[in-house]
């Protein structure tokens, strides 16, 4: 998908801010970087911010004009802020990954950000077939423009990831869960060593057993445990034990 | 629900970021900053990117120790690259929005930041409930401290904006969960309490002590234990020394 989509800067004031757009791009897979009539590039301040995603400076394309940058774009959506002076498709980031996702295997893309202090032109906007509005405070509204830009990538991967039937590559435990879960007839011989182990320590009064054991059933079953992590408990049951007999 | 929600930044060496963070923040209507031994703060640098959220900065508050910084807190989320050596559960930020949104009117929740060069240590990693993954590319896989912010305040504020209205009228327990959620520092002391009596019944060697503990506490932490929870538990582990006294 994201070999389709540019991310098109408009006219930036601080080149540390297109380092620092270059690695939120890099970060979510994104490469594809125009630049329209920036103030100064290339120069040190971006290449420091980028810290490591120079190479997508070096394959940046510069305009000289945003009717230039995105020419031969099929959706141009241009990022704004609220209550521009005549209405126009707005959508939230989400919404706009749910429109780009779809089409970004054959169609060419653009999201245009404006300035620093004042973003884009309504003349801009008007090249653009929606806007995009990220919630923000109303009452501190304007995000740094790299952060703006990691918003935007950043769901336009997500959907790709979570529209790929393969969602596996993003595991649950943050690496394979290498153990299997219990089965419940684990647990069920974890439970009875359990009231048999808190009886000999005299914890539990089998004469007034109150809520003790389905306190305990209600936390363990809760947490899903994996056939290791039952057994290392039975271990320490079977070691309590060990200390009552002596 | 921003309220109860605090963005905790461990051992961070650039002010810069801090103030970055601060802006990304105050753009998501978050305003609880927590600061882990900063290298140098406060400091120019953090207020120039700030810029307007300097507010946060002056309201921020500074620990000396992680564990000082989320001891009242009910769900400690650490963000995390992949891969770790044990696994731990691991979302992604809408996951973990899902999760945070429908406690966070009456529970305190802390997402924990790392170091701008190598993240959390897997001792801090051990002390969260969940942890949180990005999903970047893998090729190019850190984010900018702000840049991560970012992100995640963006997608807690998306869930809260996009919440149903009708959510409330299926509990997720079934009933009102009628106990508060164990503090920080109460599961602190609840594992220091465990590694005690394990070490007492000699099941724990402290020359050897492999990754018994971290087992138990991602094990505990995943079921996320109320404070009546923890003090059955406690109960077992004072009567099970007891027996090693006779």
């Amino acid at each position: 998908m994201s070999a389709n989509i540019r991310i098109v800067l408009v006219n930036t004031t601080h080149p540390g801010n297109i380092g620092g757009v270059a690695r939120a791009m890099k970060n979510m897979n994104f490469s594809e970087l125009h630049l329209v009539a920036p103030k100064k590039f290339p120069h040190t301040n971006a290449d420091a911010r980028a810290s490591g995603a120079t190479d997508l400076l070096e394959s940046a394309v510069v305009h000289e004009t945003l009717e230039q940058a995105i020419a031969d774009c099929q959706l141009v959506v241009g990022t704004s802020a609220r209550g521009r002076h005549i209405p126009w498709p707005v959508v939230d980031p989400r919404e706009l990954a749910s429109i780009v996702e779809p089409i970004s295997a054959d169609k060419k893309i653009a999201v245009v950000f404006g300035r620093e202090d004042r973003g884009l032109t309504n003349e801009e906007l008007h090249l653009c077939h929606h806007h995009v509005h990220i919630p923000s405070n109303p009452d501190f509204s304007s995000l740094n423009l790299a952060a703006a830009v990691q918003v935007i990538t950043y769901e336009l991967r997500m959907a790709e990831l979570y529209v790929d039937e393969n969602r596996d590559i993003r595991p649950q435990w943050g690496t394979e869960w290498d153990i299997d879960l219990a089965e419940s007839a684990d647990l069920e011989r974890l439970f009875a060593h359990m009231e048999e182990a808190l009886t000999d320590i005299e914890f539990l009064d089998p004469e007034n057993p109150r809520q003790l054991m389905p306190r305990l059933r209600r936390l363990y079953l809760r947490a899903m445990p994996d056939k290791v992590e039952v057994n290392v408990l039975r271990g320490i049951l079977t070691a309590t034990q060990k200390q009552t007999k002596k």
